[in-house]
């Protein structure tokens, strides 16, 4: 996990993580991850149009340079960007790039937030990847970005489907007007609901944030590691600028399952209501 | 909530659980919420025939004294029993009752978990309720039993039709064969899933256990009460024999969903593969 903070240009800020992920050469690190929309500042706390600029295409050189980067470490890198799919066309999403620098697979956010300091749906199409994990070398990758983590459902189908650990790249801080009263509530909030998800599904969870501030908003960082029963493996402070490795055993989701069996038990003949907004008269 | 032992006998267990909720007499109680099978041992430890005595039917003097009970305290109860509706058809159910003593409403535990010293697929037949709140004076209550609470799907689609709280009658413990070392960590997923269904749907949850040692099974106790951002408003030690008031107010509901506006962003279109069991080749 790279918890890193905006330098304040693209270059500088490219070449901390750059850095910071080529520590690990030589290291047999398995996979990366990078927090949501890294190679930016968090640009949606206003509506600007000139801030289109920060997307970039499938074959920008940001692209083929972390590419490089996944051959050079011989390891799979989650790689959160700001995609620009086509002219006005445009999503908040996340390369999966395998050790011999391939592309593995691609996903689109799929919840978008809009709140103060948070104008996302103007910039961002929601995702239409829907909830597939991408196979890699590291083990079946449930991506999914930032406001998804308080999705139930996008966990559980991406569990349906095999995914051995939920990656949340994430943008995620408090703003300025909110009390600080609140502060420690909004982040266990936060981490509970997708602890909840790793115990509800019996697989790891891991949430990869930024620090610092920016404009009004001061991002929290704590990007942690939970296990499948939730129990906190890895918990970063909020001024940790850096990385922090983690080793954790598939091995352990077999086990949980066999213990709290909560997939043998689902009322699947029950749910078909959860497809619908709202349901009330 | 009434955190109870079982006391050896059903008449002495009744009189003990009966005088906890008289000494609300006169009080304005809202709402009393008794355990999972409150009325028996935990019976499901073994599978034996002769178990099935302990069911009771819809006019058993039971039903009509707890009925009068929430006349008197002028007061919503929270009734699980293990319900006997036809011969051989057995379930495990919580009525609810409003405070003119007439029945507001009937859940029948949907999931049904069956695991070394909780046998219960042997006893009940999953629930045919759905997940319908059932409305009375003291909100909107949607009530779900002990296994449920592992099912974010179970949550979700009651906060869908409108509750207010979800409740979970509860009767948890820890087996004699598991290591001490887990303890803490079974508790702690136990209570994280359930403050993430809060969190998840903005909504107020409440969970109510039992205590003490039956067999090889000890019951943690932890009666709970979590507010719509997970947080916890009232945790009772594991060794708390009787009951905690607290007062909650549905407004917070409301302003929370106003903050996360969760609501606004289901993704109901990518949402239909969760009607699967499973969902790899």
């Amino acid at each position: 996990m790279i918890q890193g903070q905006w330098t304040g240009d693209f270059e500088s800020n490219n070449a901390w993580y750059k850095a910071e992920a080529l520590k690990n050469k030589g290291q047999d690190l398995d996979l990366l991850i990078l927090p949501e929309l890294f190679h930016t500042p968090y640009f949606p706390f206003e509506e600007n149009a000139d801030f289109f600029h920060w997307a970039i295409e499938k074959d920008h050189p940001l692209v083929l340079e972390w590419r490089e980067i996944a051959k050079e470490l011989h390891c799979v890198i989650v790689f959160p960007f700001f995609e620009k799919r086509a002219k006005g066309i445009y999503h908040n999403s996340a390369y999966v790039f395998e050790r011999d620098g391939s592309i593995a697979g691609l996903y689109r956010k799929s919840h978008i937030p809009d709140d103060p300091a948070f104008y996302e749906k103007y910039y961002f199409i929601p995702g239409d990847t829907g909830f597939e994990p991408i196979q890699t070398s590291a083990g079946n990758l449930g991506i999914l970005i930032c406001w998804d983590q308080w999705f139930p459902e996008a966990a559980r189908i991406m569990s349906l489907k095999g995914a051995e650990i939920l990656i949340y790249p994430t943008a995620i801080g408090w703003a300025k007007n909110e009390p600080e009263s609140i502060y420690e509530r909004q982040k266990d909030s936060w981490m509970t609901v997708m602890r909840g998800h790793a115990i509800a599904n019996r697989l790891f969870v891991i949430a990869v944030n930024r620090i610092g501030t920016e404009g009004d908003l001061t991002f929290w960082g704590h990007s942690f590691v939970a296990a499948p029963d939730g129990y906190l493996l890895k918990d970063l402070p909020s001024n940790l600028l850096g990385s922090e490795k983690i080793q954790i055993s598939f091995d352990e989701i077999e086990e949980n399952r066999r213990w709290w069996p909560h997939f043998r038990d689902r009322r699947i003949d029950l749910y078909s209501d959860i497809l619908k907004i709202w349901d009330t008269p």
